[in-house]
């Protein structure tokens, strides 16, 4: 543990947050890139959270009345182009798959053959080749609404990248819906960003603020776009699940009609929403400190490391028989629905193994060594606490409290990135403080600002774009939350009727 | 029900298979072609299906340690050239992506633009991405066996496509282990495909013939590929999951090595093994009948349709009070450790609902109407036996056998599977016989054919190709269960130490 001299992760959030952003992904084994330009690797650690976290949300998604289904990887062009401005929003980011077979060239080397009559684009979203479907499915008002959702991979190119956090290959999913009425389709795009903010809140532990984006940071094609926006520890902004209102635009695109209970034709109203494994990217950015990421117990890969400490080989079998079977006393007790999961590690490499832990996040860490076991009792770490923080309970009590721990873990993570958000949200009216408040207090530091401005803004796009030229600041969403209020906006003076919030985000 | 003349499905199995395989499937719903080439789309009864198959080998393979990750969809060129049978294999089937941008040409249409450097396959299989990782993670012995799945979507192209069967993308797993040494790598091979096997017969109703494939069937870089066949109700064999070990062969072309306990430098022993939507394709034609699919009930959809008969206003909320109240009951128990699985179809369209699901294979149907109500009884109808066959039960005597007559339908299911296979399999020594079972009775239905013949095979590659060539029948596997026995090849004559399985096949 030598080498550990402060903190575990080098550098720390304050003396570079990017850069401790990927060190502490690394740190935590859960993903790595690929050689793949902007691919991932999510690896078993990693996965096991999405999968976590995907469980959680089907769920939800089945308790609204959502069915899965599943549509093709491939969009040929001409179905993209259908809406004008999707295409738009999504061409200069599409692989392009333009070959279906390879062939020895005159070189003798391998190239694409068999050349597409039409190219097909590697799904970027897929609101064309579902609604194509939909137009297929529908045909009286009866068989609507219909309610649908898909766990996919999706591709955006990126130049840029950073691991769950912008990736050019990422897995999500997307839901889309089709309904007789606007009512109706409005209903369901506030529903869904409300099944994303309870996801983000009670289980990811991250609180967020509902909100409607500004027009010009709508989805491509959409009427409106809601969305949830959690604060990272950098202070920017992450926009962690969008739920969009597409009117009739993507209807009339695909031609979803229906016959009305008055015999009349009418477009269908439809709504798409997603999230993805940004998700972890949020996670590890609200809760990482200097020793590695924090997982939130609800959905943590693992809850409980169990590290026996064997000094000589004589102790070996008494220690690994009580860890062993603590495991499965642990096992037989659920956490919201679930087993309780433990991991066992008993690799020979010291206290190594403490600080790998750490690391990964795991809630809780339990050694036992054969002094423990004379008093039946364990010595437990939690990871909302000091590394150090270590305390020695009866392993009764401590297999009774349990679930107790990991509640109060969970909610700590909850209110300390909740605290965070508070303290750096701040009601601005004055255009200097403004510009003050987003200007880095150390120009070494760009990415250390102000945080979260809840300022006026008159709804003129022209203010919201010399902001952002002037200070890469985006209006994240018009919250929900905010009541009516006259104002002037923070650019140009002119009458508003309500705060919107301001902040550079990822 | 007066157009359900004699069966639900036009044409019946007898009259054209193949044709009754598309009707069954688009009358089941539970998946249709899409606009892209060789494409599904899987709609929400099919995907369920898919879902429950996913859930439970999902706890299998956890069960034998392996846990899940995700790679990249994209597999550089020279990657997939690492291994030269591997990129023969694939070569004709590629979907190749060439350009990551799109931009409007000189017509004003957008076009493929920012060709790269270098094509990207969309992964056929993962070996050359995972086995990059691979390399990187293992270092020592002390890191392996490192056991890894996949679940993911694939792209083989495909110029003749078939529903579930065989098409372009499919949706599948894929696992890949790397060992210290060759005799712990042939196990997994092994474990696995008993893993597919318990798989489809318990929970998929399918019995399985277990065995290696010959040289030529083999996955592309294999050493030895081992597979599980099942007999279709054409009497052809379906391939319904492979294990391979590879031997050092991807070893060597990822350079997957680690250093020994005796400090020497060695290749690890890999070994992959998948299975796929394709198994719903097993599933149809091992079990549906001429009125439509049906569903083993430990993976169906959903388990139980009720079904409210209301001839008159007054009667609606009492039949709904009872019927949701039924399913309320059934709901709270389980089968096989998961609730049981409960529609209500009180769509007003008479008859037409017990038909639908029929065809869509759903395990019960219980019919619930004010007469019923009266004397606390429901008219239960069940998959497995003649549509017409329905019974009157008392509600409580049901709800307290569901899960006794779930499980003799799922017996039944795997019962008249193995009946059926056994009655069309022929020990065949004679070649004219071997021949004569092989060509189709009847000239018009070419798909009919004898069945599966366990015959001598010397082992040669001529012979095996003069059948392929001769009947389009071949070597489905060589069998675990067949003893040693000497024998004739029933090509050439010479000398055979065993029977394989020939027969034709999907």
């Amino acid at each position: 543990m030598g080498k550990q001299s402060k903190t575990a992760i080098t550098p720390t959030r304050a003396e570079d947050y990017p850069q401790w952003y990927q060190e502490v992904v690394k740190a935590s084994d859960m993903a790595e890139r690929s050689p793949v330009r902007g691919c991932m690797v999510i690896k078993p650690w990693g996965y096991s959270l999405w999968e976590n976290i995907v469980r959680v949300m089907d769920d939800m998604f089945k308790e609204t009345g959502v069915k899965n289904a599943y549509f093709p990887l491939f969009i040929p062009l001409s179905f993209l182009e259908k809406e004008a401005e999707h295409v738009e929003g999504f061409a200069k980011e599409c692989a392009v798959v333009t070959h279906h077979r390879l062939e020895k060239g005159f070189d003798g080397r391998l190239e694409p053959a068999g050349a597409l009559n039409e190219p097909l684009i590697v799904r970027p979203t897929s609101e064309t080749i579902i609604g194509d479907s939909f137009s297929k499915w529908v045909g009286s008002y009866r068989d609507l609404p219909i309610l649908i959702n898909q766990w996919a991979n999706v591709v955006r190119w990126e130049m840029r990248t950073r691991l769950f956090l912008r990736t050019s290959e990422f897995l999500w999913q997307e839901g889309h819906t089709a309904h007789a009425t606007k009512e109706e389709a409005i209903e369901r795009t506030q529903l869904m960003l409300d099944v994303y903010a309870r996801m983000a809140e009670e289980y990811l532990a991250m609180p967020v603020i509902k909100g409607r984006k500004s027009a010009s940071e709508r989805f491509p094609g959409a009427v409106d776009t809601l969305s949830m926006e959690a604060m990272m520890q950098d202070r920017k902004g992450l926009q962690a699940g969008t739920s969009h209102f597409l009117g009739q635009n993507f209807a009339k695109a695909s031609d979803i009609k229906f016959q009305t209970a008055q015999e009349t034709e009418e477009y269908a109203w439809t709504t798409s929403w997603g999230s993805s494994t940004r998700l972890i990217g949020g996670l590890i950015m609200s809760h990482g400190d200097d020793d590695g990421i924090v997982l939130p117990p609800k959905v943590a890969s693992s809850h409980v490391v169990l590290i026996p400490i064997i000094r000589n080989s004589e102790d070996r079998a008494k220690v690994m028989e009580f860890v062993e079977s603590l495991k499965k006393e642990l096992n037989d007790k659920t956490y919201h629905h679930r087993r309780i999961r433990v991991e066992i590690d008993s690799r020979e490499i010291g206290g190594a193994r403490g600080w790998e832990w750490i690391k990964k996040g795991i809630p809780i860490r339990v050694e036992i060594g054969p002094r423990d076991i004379a008093e039946n009792s364990v010595y437990v770490a939690r990871r909302d606490k000091n590394h150090k923080d270590k305390v020695s309970i009866k392993k009764d009590h401590f297999v009774g409290e349990i679930t107790h721990i990991l509640d109060e873990i969970q909610n700590t993570l909850f209110e300390r990135a909740l605290s965070f958000r508070k303290k750096y949200t701040f009601s601005i009216d004055d255009k200097n403080e403004f510009y003050d408040f987003f200007t880095p207090e150390n120009q070494e530091k760009p990415e250390i600002h102000g945080g979260f401005a809840h300022s006026h803004w008159c709804g003129e796009d022209v203010c919201e774009t010399k902001i952002k030229d002037d200070l890469a600041v985006t209006i994240r969403c018009i919250p929900f939350d905010n009541p009516l209020e006259k104002g002037k906006c923070i650019c140009c003076g002119n009458s508003s009727t309500g705060r919107v919030v301001f902040a550079k985000a990822y």
